[in-house]
């Protein structure tokens, strides 16, 4: 009953099986092999973009700095949301690859920022040569709170950062989860919304650690390579990363993992409703993420029944009434016996 | 009648004549001098701090990067206010100078944060190694809204501050006029309230150019040197700044010019209120820096009958009646008859 | 008959195997699970070192930029070859990660620094605040140019170091192949002979991508731990990571691949030597790579033949005659079929 | 007797005056005011430039490390030579502030590297992903060494930089002390001899601190006033930097002033030659610096006569005999009758 995170389940099979198959015999390294050029021409395809960059590296950390690193420039302000990843958990990484980009977090709701809030911050951002310059705007989706934007959520948000002449930057660490939310293609949930740049996932959603860095206007593309190579982040065995990704992309394998992921926390959702638990859920989370708001004495029996998962806002030792937010994520391999098993420990 | 900053107002007669005459002969460049090391001293003296390292730089912003990325570790966030000069007019100088350490903002109330929510944001941040740690604290006085933190408000955030082992700076571009304020001597409202390092401002208080960097715990003084040095802000006639300073400092020049500002922000305060117009002044600003809260009408008459100051939230072109929100700043060669002049101008 | 790169080949199967087995069910994130733990410990051991800190990254930059960034100051110089991987193959990424140190090149004789000459160095480094101050020493073994330091010359260097306080550091990218020309412990090579840190390869002898961040004293653990994560190099599935080390140090499996390198690199030689072609043979070369000076006809007519390697100092156009240096690397997986097949193509 | 360096002499009277014309009133901050706006212009008459951005700030470390930081990428190597100032005298500055670029050193004769040895070095500089890329020349004239660039000297370095897209940069802290030496214009030698930027020097020369950043291309104009504010370089009371610049460039002061201390450097020079020393004297040094080759007890019997000067390769501790190289710098206020006093010790 392993809810803490998908990066914590076991790898797709197929995607150690076309690590194992890349592996025979000899290959240029650093990205100049077939298995590489051939995996970056199968991102476009999938994204419809045949002109993009495509960059992979291994985590999800390194796609998001060095793209922003990329878009924005020492000293500009990256407008994000205060929950976002890249505030939150790259303990500043922007901050360093960019060489001192700022980020400004614009007000969220269940985890999203509205275009209509992002035009006021935007707005009331002093000009001159002062304050941080306004830079690129980067949203999430699935954000962290386990909300979705709508295609029209983002479209809206890259218009706004369109008349200020800024690009954005979707992290989509669960790029393929939202997208099985929207039923939307890849085009439609990036570039059609006016997308500029995507980190788009693998790791945690089956692969072992690749991350696609997608730059839909490919001038940029040699400035990545470098900051890639200076960051060590150009793998020289690229294969490693390339054969992931192929397996990830072959056989719509990817939106096949999402999808149970996704179906895995719906039948959670269900269950936690069905218990008589359904006003403990927080926000609308559609994709493959929950948060549940419990007494601390119910986070406590569940965990020590085995459950295993993330409390947002406290510890569990302490007074037994206190409510405490708990985040349950299900990954691809989570199984309806788990899901089952875990919602048989809640009180009815 | 130019209200604008107190950084557009002349340098004092005595700050000139005291450059003049340490520009005879030749000395040491660097720092190295005589009349350097007797500054140094002195500075010392002024703060009751012997062991304390003085270091000399141009402007304000010198000050605080070199200062704040000598107190942090670029993996950290420091903790001031979203009004702060450092997060607002420093161009994401701080995250520079320091390799990319964040600024994150605590809610602030007048200008001012307070010591309990300081304890709340300190305590729900996240510990482990994802998010940005743990770093100094940023305080300013005068604020940038006009307000001055009491003795005590300063000594219980600095509580809070070394409950979890963090250093504080003190913003001191207005430092001699929150002195005044508080009648208070520069140790009480340093490291007697438990700041262990200030931008002691000259700039902004009849200098041309001039702040000490002082750090009450020389421990890191060589560090903050080859910061200095580095950056560009180590002078080769080095004279330049000290001579600045000894004439500040000298029979007690800096208090009398702080006190003829705040002096001038008095009567301004005063006669706005005996206009009728009391209502209209925002925040506790008993400094030398007052906020007014006036149609745009208004603004537009004043300007037009030769006032300069700036608006805070909006420009002079739009509708008569939006109520804007204009700064009024003296500087230390504010006259009586000039801000009679622009009462006069008021509607009453 | 690739001898472009020892980076160039396949991963051991039992790399391949141990990361299989590791992939089942769910495991803590981020380094915090069992195995990661387990491995960490052999690594400890390996170098017979109980304190010693050590991080697993995925590449050699990602170390060698990690470490020197850790050990080194922004404001100070690191003493290494012009020919280290530091300064010619890492596009600037020591000087990015560390904010700003800077690299000071000792000259070299056969791709190594002597004692003697990096002693001159920094006794002729001017002091002061001026110039880039004294920092950590880097040296590579086996180096850029095939040479392997002996215990010796490693005591010598890191003696010199101490003098001036200086930490030193190993890029041990081949560190196997290096030990096994010297018959030494892992501990011998680096703590015993002085080294403070040591970037400890596993990708260039067999493993897919993965090397160990060592550092013998761990007060400094914490900060490389921070400085992985916001460089974006701390895996979540770290397990991938793990495992490749947990492979290659099990049954003396790294020393196996390095001897095998090391033995394909020497029949290679003595075939080139009995082919008559020995005076064409540069520096001393007692690992897995060779340097050979031959006219561009040779070059050409081997590389029509199959052969691939890289020519360091021209291109395959142009004049028959020119003589260029060709380098001949051997990994792990060279035969003696495909190295006769070479040599059958040499000219006598 | 005092030939320590051109920074440590006074001010130019004229300089002071200038400073004290400019204090009177109120003045618009951080460069927006009159006199700056005419002052820049009054460089770009100078320099025969009508569209050259011109930015002042206060120290020659900040006029290079900011014009070198807009020049550069991060992952370039900025071309120079190792005695230039940027490399040896300023704590790895550009490396700070360009966000990590790399200084590479281009051999150099009597401190002057040549276009030819330019070329070889950019020719041999592999290309690719993994090294530092190629970036900004940057030379100085009058070099470290005393000696001047010719105008054909320029040109043909320029020329090579042209080849590979290379922009190219002067420092001229000695600017005025060059031109005299070359009897050209400010035009001549800089960007009608291809140079691309200037930092150009008014604090060695008879200012207080004053340098003003060149950049004949304005089209990085917005990107240099951006870095200069968040470097701290931004002065609000601006017109003290640009008060310098007007007393600077009025009525050819800044030519006679540099043409003044270039006349006592030549009186020095053929006093030593007089005196019987001439093959003591090192390298071609036409403008305002010496370097002499004299035994410890030469030096040290000066240096108690009252004679103060740098010591290049040593201290004056140690046996009398051994041949030290000393540095001697004639500032505009140097007196004929001081340089007598000290050629009037000298051996005969």
């Amino acid at each position: 009953m392993h809810f803490a995170s998908d990066n914590a389940g076991p790898a797709h099979p197929a995607i150690l099986e076309a690590l194992a198959e890349a592996n025979e015999g000899y290959a240029k390294g650093y990205g100049n092999d077939d298995l590489t050029r051939a995996v970056e021409a199968r991102v476009r395809e999938v994204f419809e973009a045949p002109r993009a960059a495509v960059h992979l590296v291994a985590t999800g950390t390194a796609a998001n700095t060095l793209l922003l690193a990329t878009l924005a420039q020492p000293w500009e302000a990256i407008f994000c949301t205060a929950e976002s990843h890249i505030a939150e958990d790259e303990c500043n990484g922007v901050e360093a690859a960019s060489g001192g980009a700022s980020l400004s977090h614009v007000p969220s709701e269940d985890g999203k920022m509205s275009a209509e809030v992002l035009a006021d911050v935007l707005g009331a951002r002093a000009s001159g040569v002062h304050a941080p310059q306004r830079g690129p705007v980067s949203i999430t989706s699935v954000t962290e709170r386990g909300s979705v934007y709508t295609l029209e959520e983002i479209a809206a948000i890259t218009d706004v950062a369109r008349v200020y002449g800024l690009k954005t930057h979707l992290d989509g660490a669960r790029f393929a989860n939202a997208m099985e939310v929207l039923g939307c293609s890849a085009a439609e949930m990036s570039w059609k919304a006016g997308i500029d740049a995507v980190s788009f996932g693998g790791t945690k959603n089956g692969c072992l650690g690749v991350e696609a860095c997608v730059l839909f206007d490919p001038e940029q593309s040699w400035e990545l390579e470098l900051r890639r190579k200076r960051a060590g982040h150009l793998f020289s065995k690229h294969r490693l990363l390339a054969a992931q990704m192929q397996g990830y992309l072959a056989d719509d394998l990817w939106r096949d993992l999402a999808a149970r992921a996704n179906r895995a926390a719906a039948r959670l959702k269900a269950g936690i409703v069905e218990a008589g638990h359904g006003d403990t859920l927080l926000g609308a989370t559609p994709a493959n993420m929950l948060f549940v708001r419990w007494p601390r004495r119910l986070h406590r029996a569940l965990r020590e029944a085995g459950a295993v998962y993330y409390l947002m806002d406290g510890e569990l030792e302490g007074d037994d009434a206190t409510p405490l937010t708990g985040r349950l994520v299900c990954d691809w391999s989570m199984t309806d016996a788990r899901v089952d098993a875990f919602l048989a420990l809640l009180p009815r």
